[in-house]
């Protein structure tokens, strides 16, 4: 069973943005971008894209599943690394084209490919005009090289 | 004065998400995914796009700056609504296409056109094999009538 979606554009701006229609806005990929966020602490995980299938999986499934780009593949989240994201929520923003899934890291709480829990582990800082990137210090929780 | 980004091709894959380098990924259209979240709270305000020229004027002037897609121009969040956005500190993440912006939401703390603090006002609930959205009660802060 697939679930099915709203067609946005047979929605008004209002409906659209005020409205309890979900009609998520694919793009031209025929994506949304979806964020993913720890309960409880609201940590932001990482971020990656969903079509309609992957959205759909999510809800039915109740782990997180994804359209990886890169491999032109739907792609549930820890099926390789064991990592898997346990749904608890999902929110729309305004225009519906972006999606906020509040997970429950399971695993050992990794959510990047690198081993450590945020891909965001790196801030950028500007030095005489020139920006650069500083690890923040998140551990890695796994080896990637043992478990890819 | 505008800053200069490292140039992504020309890093290995170790020193793209292992590196010191800041090489944002910019997409076809020149633009990178940038995720506002509030300070201290970590709560996901709202998800936008950055061209070279935000990013830059991000990181020169301390205010989120971000490229409209719809107007098809730099746009300084807050410029309209007074909703300026303190720049705290940005992140990239592993593969670097994607930026997370932690800020100070100044004004009434209103980062959503609606009035709202963040644009993921609404949760997806599926019930009988349908998805609907359920406002998850976020107070309107201004009228976005009397604002815009």
């Amino acid at each position: 069973m697939t679930l099915t979606f709203a067609d946005p554009s047979a929605l008004t701006h209002d409906e659209l943005e005020e409205g309890t229609a979900f009609a998520p806005r694919f793009d031209a990929s025929g994506l949304v971008t979806a964020v993913a966020i720890e309960t409880g602490s609201n940590q932001l995980l990482m971020l990656a894209h969903m079509n309609a299938e992957a959205l759909s999986l999510t809800l039915e499934t109740g782990f997180a599943h994804y359209w990886s780009r890169s491999r032109g593949k739907i792609w549930k989240k820890g099926e390789s690394s064991g990592e898997l994201q346990r749904l608890v929520e999902i929110r729309v923003d305004c225009d519906q084209d972006a999606v906020v899934i509040e997970v429950e890291q399971t695993g050992r709480g990794a959510a990047c490919h690198t081993g450590r829990k945020s891909c965001f582990y790196r801030c950028v800082v500007v030095a005489d005009d020139k920006p650069s990137l500083v690890d923040i210090g998140l551990p890695k929780l796994f080896d990637p090289k043992k478990v890819y």
